[in-house]
């Protein structure tokens, strides 16, 4: 299966559509735009939600629900935000279908059931969110207010892909309100932390962060924290952002409270998210021609164990061995599947489990019996080992440790190869065309320059990052003055 | 604050319209029939669906996600799921907001971004998850396939209240496809069972698990089995269904598959769901006047801990002893909280406590500093006992266990009380007014009989009880003859 799979080098855009779809991911629906995402694909973004959450209420987080949908005056209350997300709205205007006097048996929407006002099905939900929150705040004591939601949301894109770009995806979105602006700055930025923490740790994707310009910043944002990955084609990709939101949304939804001094001050904001898109970065930074590659921290299951047997005597025999492993495996907490499935042959599984990403699989036959041996493969590098039986769990248990870190050094060593300073314009079109990556270069400031090269050479400015230090040179576009290097690069 | 709750001997329907709103579960939104749910009330459903989970998966299955909008071609597709739903579809119809020229800053929606076809939001996902369920089925090999989503349904109801009917609610559904009528019919008991556990361990609620009736069955179903409870008020609510879908979804969406004797054949299906609906059953079938009462299982804090001082220096000497009943109490894992906010006085906090229902609470005071005891007070009888501080822990992790099982018991009694058997209409009519509660009753199974029966007094049949006798008898309405009782209630 993984031989059907085309290479990175020849088309990496075509591999990533097909190996979403073949190690069943997702695939697309009948709803233009909208995803399916398969139970494989889920039990990846289930660990990732866990892990999330545990972060999130570590840092004194609640979850909540608010509703799918915003009356369209509560939306276009913050006209920046609301003029940000007006293209991509599905609109809702009815709320009732009746039988289509022309199609026998059909339906139609029945034309008496319009609805008084539109509703917009969130693209996010600060509004509907705000306008909740006004009713929840009077005074200092009901502050700061830690909310997040698990939501889903709809952006209306016209050119999507699976988990990077899709027209309904899957996210979680913070929502603070702070007594002061220092409070939520410092709020914004934690939460930026810990996207790059979870990305480092348990995507193994080494991250960048960094400041959005104001362009690229979260309509209705102050300002924006980010995180930036590179993937292998040398495309960057936003994996996270964190907005500071200043005081515009308390003011286009009133929202005051009386501060510890007795003053009405407006309430100060963040709003913070990730979502399935975090399926596509991690697909994209460790998979190889063979398949996906998944960090032993997100793996549905991280060994797989596949018996080589003829007849069902040998089976017999080779399943005891297994079971005992998979009971003293799942004793150290890590989780394993033994295909016993009689319907596939071993040369199938070993591929299927490839393709899917399995970081260790166990391969016993009945010359290991004889040895009291088992075949240990590594996914990510392709080795084989024999291990003795007895040693299996403590080799098991090292291997995905090891393995974790090595995705992770492995895809730092290639960004950070991938990172590269110039000083001219022309330095910088010739790396963005022949190296790809990140490009450290000196800018203005200025929106003019930031428009006029991503319009020549579609790289924008990924993020100001927050470790640069300052350094005086001048602008790669204008010849301005500059005081930091900020990072550029094509993105998805 | 538990005094200017509504009791329920004067307004039933108040008190818990109130209680919901007080206990700071949910409340209503600026979208009609949509509720926002609050951090404390989502704590509770958090908790109610990783057990569900839990059980889902331990039964073998998976979970997935498929999309929020269904074209209106694959929903017309099962004509009787269609029907069943048609009145109550939100419908997107548009994808773009645009400037509104007449309104500075404000804007509407772009009459040229009118949708080819338009989507209907899922009021439930039969037809999206059979229309792809096509691609995923070919041969008996990948049957049986048995997936969950856990999601946000919309139905557009016309009255609607916070967790029992809103116009959104959030659910999981579980769809299953079998090779095997018998295998899929005893898939939709199975899960029945699961729901009919969950809610007596975990809700503590007693259910009665039956057969609904043909006329209140799911639309596009052959078979519907349900969970019914029992309200305080004598009104029964579903809880939970299970549906045997028979071969309708796959005829309407033509998913055959191979048998192993290489036969192309329909595929047998199944669903089933629970949903925020359950949190209105828990909240009626506990609480009392003073507020919430919530089992332990379910308590998103099992014990509250409220220090009783006079200055700082109190403070600290009972906080010493709390983090120490903190530390013990955790590591048995029950999860506690302490309360040592210096804005509230301990009788506001005691208040609080009561009407959110937090199963125990400890409270100390400087006397109980000298005596070395804490004052543990139970939620569901109001009871109060000094326990000396080294046996806390001890009594805590046994009263908790006690509690769950008080509720079960003490709902169950009631319920039981309230099944009364009758012979005849006048009685039954009777009983209905006075005494309410289930009517085991005589039915001749027509759907005649039961429209004039819920025309005349509102009473429906709430099930077909499994566990039900066979008996021979005449109906109640008709007099002609019946072979088992039926259940009849008021309901949700």
């Amino acid at each position: 299966m993984g031989k059907n799979l085309t290479s990175r080098s020849e088309d990496y855009s075509k591999w990533y559509n097909e190996l979403v779809v073949k190690a069943d991911l997702a695939e697309n629906s009948a709803v233009r735009g909208c995803m399916v995402i398969k139970p494989y694909g889920f039990a990846i973004w289930e660990k990732m939600q866990a892990e999330l959450d545990r972060m999130f209420k570590e840092t004194g987080h609640q979850n909540a629900y608010f509703p799918l949908f915003v009356p369209k005056s509560l939306f276009e209350a913050e006209e920046k935000n609301a003029e940000g997300f007006a293209k991509e709205c599905a609109v809702v205007t009815h709320y009732r279908l009746q039988n289509d006097p022309d199609r026998e048996g059909k339906l139609r929407v029945d034309p008496e059931a319009r609805l008084e006002e539109e509703l917009i099905v969130r693209p996010t939900s600060e509004a509907i969110i705000w306008n909740t929150y006004k009713g929840w705040i009077q005074s200092y004591r009901d502050l700061p207010l830690l909310i997040n939601q698990w939501a889903n949301v709809v952006r209306w894109e016209m050119r999507t892909r699976l988990f990077l770009r899709t027209a309904e995806f899957l996210w979680q979105e913070g929502h603070t309100a702070h007594a002061t602006e220092q409070e939520a700055m410092d709020e914004a930025r934690l939460m930026n932390k810990v996207y790059a923490d979870f990305a480092e740790r348990f995507l193994a994707i080494p991250v960048i962060e960094g400041l959005k310009t104001e362009s690229e910043r979260f309509a209705g944002a102050v300002e924006t924290f980010c995180i930036e990955a590179l993937m292998q084609d040398g495309k960057a990709l936003q994996a996270g952002t964190s907005h500071f939101l200043g005081q515009n949304f308390a003011k286009a939804f009133d929202v005051k409270f009386t501060s510890n001094q007795g003053k009405q001050e407006y309430v100060w904001a963040t709003s913070w998210g990730v979502s399935t898109r975090l399926m596509g970065a991690l697909i994209m930074t460790h998979s190889d021609d063979h398949g996906l590659v998944l960090p032993p921290n997100l793996a549905p299951y991280q060994v797989v164990i596949v018996p080589i047997y003829k007849g069902q005597e040998q089976l017999e025999a080779i399943s005891q061995v297994a079971n005992e492993i998979v009971a003293d495996l799942r004793k150290r907490g890590i989780s394993v599947k033994f295909d016993n499935r009689d319907t596939h042959k071993p040369g199938w599984k070993f591929n299927e489990y490839e393709l899917k990403g399995v970081p260790l699989r166990i391969g016993i036959g009945p010359k290991d019996l004889e040895k009291r041996t088992v075949e240990l493969a590594r996914r990510d590098t392709l080795t084989k080992e024999f291990v003795a039986k007895e040693d299996v769990v403590d080799k098991v248990s090292a291997l995905l440790q090891e393995i974790q870190e090595a995705l992770y050094d492995k895809a730092r060593v290639f960004r950070d190869a991938h990172i590269t300073e110039v000083n001219t314009y022309t330095e910088f079109k010739e790396v963005l065309e022949n190296k790809t990556g990140f490009i450290s270069a000196h800018w203005d400031g200025t929106a003019a320059s930031e428009a006029a090269i991503k319009n020549e050479t579609k790289a924008t400015i990924r993020c100001i990052p927050l470790e640069g230090q300052p350094e005086e040179g001048s602008c790669i576009y204008s010849g301005k003055p500059s005081k930091q290097r900020v990072l550029f690069a094509k993105a998805y």
